[in-house]
């Protein structure tokens, strides 16, 4: 029962979704398909390579992973099936799995090139129904990534913006998205903040203007309506407004600035 | 092939829905999930308390619901296993699961405590994924409830709105909330009605000042684009515009006023 | 693990598809669902059956396609099986399955009548989960169109808006709907295109009075940012804004005329 996922910026109101499943279970029938998201931003490579980043780790081992943010089709990017540990992703060479596994290089990367694992009529507008869907679910049912064409050295990255120390006592960051609640999700992970405090001490943070308050551990650290900074599920630091939403109160979106400062900043 | 259904306020833009899912498929590689709605208001456990019960009738014996409209994460509120017949719902204790049967105590209710049913590391802020979904797929898996955790004597419930009679002749409700096809479902049930009609009289239903006119079987009873009040397939009354939008045309939401009058009243 | 697909206008926000799907389920316990969209516009019959038609081929033999746009629920309005080949699609008989197949009649067309493969209790305003889940769930487990009711001669089609020719140089057709990437999707087919140019010149397309330029293959012939006719994934023409929004650029929706016109065309 190999299980895949699906992570695109189709929408969900089209017929394109459905027929990547289609393609998927005529070749794998006892696949499990999951929907990660169809809403990523159209297009927008680094919004795709964040999701996917996030969902990967919470799958079972052989799952294979669909990504079809693809603004290059019908140009000469490549498609490739990239191996982390147990785990493939199949995608567009754009950026889009660089985020899974910052620290490290892929196990294995082959370039899609067999045409006897892809659709028999390839459309100029719709390789992730014709050339990715059918690989990856050619993978899932067994087939070797070797079989699908020759090693690849690298992948292309997105830019991730990194957080920054302006000085010893500030650490830089910003807004990546805001997620369905209003919270506003930053660039800055738990690793980031321990290697910026060294010892235990708890920073101020600061959202633009805004000051927020300490880092939190719980959104029962305040009051029903107050904002609140804490790390998030995916280890990523984010600000919320308790039961509230914080892109909502704040209005701020995608590169706003969020700084931590240590407590014995002087500020 | 265990069913497990998910209902939560997530939305479908984030990795959210899909990270539960992944927890889920590592436990219980051969569930079938559902998707009930990932579009319960955020954080509004009356509106996820309607849909559920909705919901989990028109599910096999065995299948187990995931709930997860969850405002106290990070709070002290329990995390309840909750059975009724064959079905179990995993939950938190803050009255989403206490629409299903108003009319009776669960089969069996117990507290989600046992850390081996649950991720090794759980975070602060998104327990449907690291103690709600864990549980409900080791459910589904075939450990007892009893496994879980020590048995509770009751579950927190939401305040029902239930209509009341002002006078022999007038029962009075309210709208609960608007559908996607902008019906707008009340409170009042078929089985309110009956007692309230007691013989085979058909009454007049108000919707705030406006007169929607007699209680209706179908939509064919009425012209296209007129009102029309008839027993929604939940088995609520519900106020349509025959292919229409009754939200659209009255402009009204939850709360509005609905009331029938019997036929025999004089107004 | 037979296939169901849904295509409804239900919305995700109710419990209505979930309904459905338990249905399903508790029928057919191993099968496989798959939501192909539950957006098609509020009862739009031809929106419906054009994603319908667009999506059955990617589905392996013995699929069975349920199809809820159902304006006429409660009025006498038949509901069919009809199988093209060896997929069966179960919908109300107004329309939404004429499209699969424009050129040829079903192979087998059956009412669906019998009490035996229905809800015991069929609801005034659900047939989608009270007689169109359960028959597509019955025959996906194995039963016969047969059983379900008897032979039906004819279906009733949709008036699908043909492309003409208003004089030898110029194909006239319209845009049908914009999807998700907002692409004009129209109503001008290959075929059309194929018979209309008879032998290998590039005609120029009109978008309302937009100059559109010539009919291309891939997206990568033009600019980021400029339109671009071309041959949609579907076989349909479209006009789209590589790597941006047509519907948006032009403003333009469903009726909107476009033209093509050979190059021969002295204009």
């Amino acid at each position: 029962m190999p299980v895949i996922t699906l992570t695109t910026d189709f929408g969900i109101h089209d017929h394109y979704v459905a027929a990547m499943k289609g393609v998927v279970l005529s070749i794998a029938p006892d696949a499990t398909i999951v929907d990660v998201t169809h809403h990523v931003q159209p297009q927008d490579v680094l919004h795709g390579a964040i999701v996917l980043a996030q969902t990967v780790d919470w799958f079972p081992d052989d799952a294979v992973h669909v990504a079809v943010v693809d603004p290059g089709v019908g140009t000469s990017r490549r498609i490739l099936a990239v191996r982390y540990g147990r785990q493939t992703i199949v995608a567009p060479d754009n950026g889009i799995v660089s985020l899974i596994c910052r620290d490290r290089q892929p196990d294995a990367i082959h370039a899609v090139e067999n045409p006897a694992y892809r659709a028999s009529d390839v459309s100029a507008t719709f390789h992730g129904r014709d050339i990715i869907a059918p690989a990856a679910a050619h993978i899932a049912a067994g087939v070797s990534m070797e079989r699908l064409g020759p090693t690849v050295d690298s992948i292309v990255t997105v830019d991730w913006p990194a957080p920054t120390r302006s000085d010893a006592t500030t650490l830089s960051g910003e807004i990546l998205y805001a997620d369905h609640f209003g919270n506003l999700i930053t660039n800055i992970s738990r690793c980031d903040v321990k290697e910026f405090l060294a010892r235990e001490t708890v920073p101020t943070v600061w959202l633009a203007s805004h000051e927020i308050g300490p880092l939190r551990r719980t959104y029962s650290n305040v009051e029903i309506g107050q904002p609140i900074a804490l790390f998030g599920s995916a280890g990523l630091l984010e600000i919320s407004v308790r039961d509230g939403s914080a892109a909502r109160t704040f209005g701020l979106a995608r590169g706003a600035s969020v700084i931590l400062r240590k407590a014995s900043d002087p500020t």
